[in-house]
């Protein structure tokens, strides 16, 4: 089992391995000149929905970078989009509810996702990736929406500023969003279990938005329909990452939630990161993203010192703090990506 | 002096009070119909160079709600748009500037300002709102923004996402971002001395967007500014505030700037930022200003827990973690005043 040993995986567990291993949240996508040139004008969700361009899309930053996992060029609305709830990720605003969910009636709205029937692309997708990746180092993750973050779209309408609505529902009528939640779960469950049947060697789930909570309110709202996520990933024995923007108040919680892996922004060192998810739970980080738009010089500097206050303990692996920006320059990753394996060192063996 | 033994100013000095004070960020502004109804079309710097008008704003939600300090209505970009940089508050979206800051070039636009002739009618209205409130155990605050979150707004042209183009500047040309703050550091102070002079009894220093840096970044480029402003506030003889959000990583250096009160949001419990700020430094907040915007019984709640968390050592002054929201009912901070008043026991010493 080549994957096993595949240095991602290997910090997943915070296990020893050859190498620190990194790749990059969005590293598939608008960045990438080869990505502009492959699709069109379609949505992004007609394209997930195409396997072949989908897979093409999931690897291009593979051969490019050299990073140490794919991750599955999709999207978190995925799945409430596949069931019907009408869904639209608009370009450059992001996911986009025609009619939000705002009372107990809009439960009627969900139903149980049948991978097989509802998102067949998908498993198409994982499988055609893994085949071209089998017997190489380069793992594949697969990834889902963390049931708070996606109900904040759907409460929302759409990206929101202050998540008034969500907070609001989820203070005023807890039952009903506990619901929400719980259906939320389910979903994201089901479109893991496609994924990870089909190949995915790891998850994240991104509960992107879970930042703007209080400790007390990520306690209560957000962290009961993640683990109940995260436990049916362990039960498909792959290991998880659990991600969220501005986070550093809730790491100690979200190393609670089942997930091996916590994926921090450029807001904390990692050192204190590590000391807040405690031993066992590898951390993923924590670059900004927006360091790598400018001169080269920048981002590299920042990089080691990201490496050197991660030091040589196991279970760590380079990442941006956030999604890969689109007027990135890929070439400046390309550099990331020979500095973290020239000079990380996390639990290296060698 | 019965300024010097109001309930807001002891606590900013971690000392024994008669009650936990409160008051709010924005309290004077949009969500008053009264504010409303006396303003017109006209521009929010028009209002801020009107002293009557200004005056009257900054004094509505002190008869209002009843809270412990007013809080002088202007602007954090007054200072530069009086030296002519070229910037106005667009209602609804913030500060913009016609022509941002780009180069070495753009430090020649700037000036000494001159308060008696550039912003004589700050002076004004600090003076009327301090003679209506004589004898009064409300105090008056004066504010600046810091010099990193004006740069912010300078460079970026207005509100920014991601603040990109301020991150790079400050890392590729760190000298012309120090030789920026300390010209904005330069213009706050003599906007500071200003209100100070005619009756300004504490001074909150806004760094609204510092808790988008590392604590590196914060360290390097916005704290040595910031801690310049806070000395010349210190040699003034009045205590001050050091306001940011999303602040927690940054709160022990934040202690470290010179402020005797250090101002958080929600996302930290107070308990925990206390930690960080150690002891002899105020807290202030924390109510997540969206509690506000929904039935009573939520804001409430959040205010009696905030009030626990906070128990009853002094220092702690009661404020929302940021800007009271324009779609705010003021009913419901009328109703987080009395509860404050009545239950918070942060230093009471009766």
């Amino acid at each position: 089992m080549e994957s096993q040993t595949a240095p991602f995986i290997g910090a997943c567990l915070s296990q020893p391995v050859s190498r620190t291993p990194v790749w990059f949240m969005r590293q598939a996508g608008r960045s990438l000149p080869e990505y502009r040139a492959l699709r069109g004008s379609g949505s992004i969700l007609e394209a997930i929905g195409d396997p072949d361009l989908a897979t093409e899309i999931t690897l291009q930053p593979v051969r490019r970078y050299g990073v140490d996992a794919a991750v599955l060029f999709s999207d978190i609305v995925v799945p409430v989009s596949a069931i019907g709830f009408g869904v639209d990720v608009v370009p450059g605003r992001g996911p986009v509810v025609a009619k939000p969910f705002r009372s107990a009636e809009d439960l009627k709205r969900f139903r149980p996702m049948d991978p097989d029937v509802d998102i067949p692309y998908v498993s198409s997708t994982v499988a055609q990736v893994a085949a071209e990746l089998k017997g190489s180092e380069t793992a594949l993750i697969g990834f889902a929406g963390a049931p708070f973050t996606v109900a904040s779209y759907l409460v929302e309408g759409g990206p929101s500023k202050n998540f008034a609505l969500v907070k609001s529902l989820m203070h005023t009528d807890p039952e009903l969003f506990a619901k929400l939640c719980d259906q939320l779960a389910d979903l994201s469950i089901s479109f893991l279990q496609a994924q990870v049947a089909a190949g995915a060697q790891a998850i994240q789930l991104f509960d992107s938005w879970a930042g703007v909570l209080s400790v007390a309110e990520y306690q209560r709202f957000a962290l009961p329909s993640s683990r109940k996520v995260l436990a049916a990933v362990a039960s498909m024995g792959v290991p998880s990452i659990l991600f969220g923007v501005g986070c550093s108040e809730l790491l100690a919680t979200m190393a609670t939630s089942g997930a091996q892996v916590i994926g921090v922004d450029w807001r904390i060192p990692l050192s204190e990161a590590r000391e807040r998810v405690g031993p066992g739970i590898a951390v993923q980080g924590n670059l900004d993203p927006v360091l790598c738009l400018g001169d080269l010089e920048v981002p590299l500097a920042a990089t080691d010192a990201i490496l050197e206050d991660a030091g040589n303990l196991p279970g760590h692996i380079f990442n941006l703090g956030h999604g890969v920006l689109p007027e990135t320059n890929p070439d400046v990753l390309t550099e990331v990506v020979k500095r973290v394996h020239e000079r990380g060192r996390a639990g290296v063996t060698a």
